[in-house]
């Protein structure tokens, strides 16, 4: 399972205009409200996440139905550029639940961002059960923003292309990546991103996977590239280090191995799932 | 070529943050600034893009580096909503042309929807050569809004679903689109939007191919997944009528034969590459 996919949710679009149905469901004696510490999760004994009644007042989003359940989260005021402990979490946390958090993060951190309109500058207020901000003044609809982004291996010679930013933890690797742009579709974005960060030209980009990121709030999409030369020009604004690893060392990290040649990137974010990807499906 | 693909142009995102060398190159006698009608292109005598000297005044934008020719466009205030006639001229220009103009429309159109700050509602003012604004309040930083959305063809039994919104043009027909919200993938988007549009069940979801669509902002992204069954429960909010199509009828429509049983989408729509590649690719 892909990190941050598999909500285990019917996110019924069609009742977020219909205020009147949205706080019978909240009133619902079996409605649940996810709890959170700032914009982390909390979870009980079990490693889930954690959830309590539907309190009547505040501002809350809806999330959906699970089964018949009504599921909410509260909306709370946090900086989403902040990560917190919800790392630390993640790591043991069912897909299915790292998903619905993950999807909550995004729009309640959406929210703090958008109290104003963009257009106009007069206070917008939640509406749609909280898929949207109006404006008080112009009356404009705003909607939640998503960032795609583009994550890439360049190959080459059986080997591909890893890099580390100054800000990771000791001895972790992962793949370039880089927000889409106005005006270039994905396989752009992954050629010019390769070119810009490394020095690299790459061909036949293939997709591979996606994933939403909730830190704060991008779709990850994961592609392979074949690279025409290995010869590296990092960008050092960005990047630390560089270098081409063979399918051995990836298997190696992936594994955990404590000989490995660098430590993988974490399972739940995409760069996981690509690595192994590569090691297990390109295998020539 | 994809529709809004293939702008031969280099970003040169590197320049973006060096004020003294973006005036310099504008200053550049060989620069050249794209001629705008609102929003919309104006093209030279051969349907191409036509362009004029950088004027010393005015707002502007970076597009980048043109061999060693800069492209600038100027910040003009335009309604990003309104379409203009910008699909009459689309359909003769060269595909270069086309995503250049598109991804300038699409950065233009952002800036007149962020003159304020979300976060603070304060005045905001273009930076790193108009690829992002900051706001004169609380010094946020705000980048280029892109939307992601999924376009998808079901399939079922060598048929693929076509459906037409009431605004279509006659007798057009297209394939299933919608906005990726917070909190799903690529993949997952594509199956809640058919079910949520058409009342389908799918699976093995495929990635085809993707565009960015400068009507305002979005990255298309393009899929074929396999339908599990073929009634349809059309959402007659959206849609107006539905059916599945075969490949001949979808061959007929795109080769523009007066007896087809539809109207293509234009050739610069992704939907239009995406039934192409699906009546020549996915022939079984
Ligand atoms: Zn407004
Ligand atoms: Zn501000």
């Amino acid at each position: 399972m892909i990190g941050f996919t598999g909500a285990r949710v019917d996110r019924a679009d069609n009742l977020r205009l219909d205020e009147a149905r949205l706080a019978e469901l909240a009133a619902h004696e079996g409605a649940r409200m996810m709890q959170l510490d700032g914009l982390d999760p909390v979870v009980d004994a079990d490693g889930r996440l954690a959830w309590t009644a539907v309190a009547s007042e505040g501002e809350r989003i809806f999330l959906g139905l699970a089964g018949d359940v009504p599921l909410f989260a509260p909306l709370v005021r946090g900086d989403p550029l902040q990560r917190g402990n919800a790392f630390a979490l993640l790591g043991s946390m069912p897909a299915e639940d790292a998903a619905l958090w993950g999807g909550a993060r995004s729009l309640i951190g959406w929210h703090g961002r958008h109290m104003f309109c963009g257009a106009c500058g007069s206070a917008t207020a939640p509406f749609r059960g909280g898929w949207g901000r109006r404006c008080g003044g112009c009356g404009a609809d705003h909607f939640p923003r998503v960032d795609p982004v583009v994550i890439m291996l360049a190959e080459h010679e059986g080997r591909v292309l890893l890099a580390r930013q100054p800000q990771y933890p000791p001895r972790r690797y992962s793949a370039l990546a880089g927000f889409v742009e106005p005006g270039e579709s994905v396989e752009e974005a992954v050629a010019r991103e390769i070119r810009e960060e490394a020095g690299i030209e790459v061909r036949n980009v293939r997709y591979v996977a996606s994933q939403p990121w909730p830190f704060p709030g991008q779709l990850m999409m994961a592609c392979v590239a074949e690279a025409l030369s290995s010869e590296l020009t990092l960008d050092l604004t960005e990047l630390e280090h560089g270098f081409w690893a063979s399918r051995e060392e990836v298997a190696a990290a992936l594994a955990g191995a404590p000989d490995a040649s660098f430590l993988a990137p974490p399972r739940f974010a995409i760069a996981h799932s690509l690595l192994r990807h590569w090691v297990e499906q390109e295998r020539r």
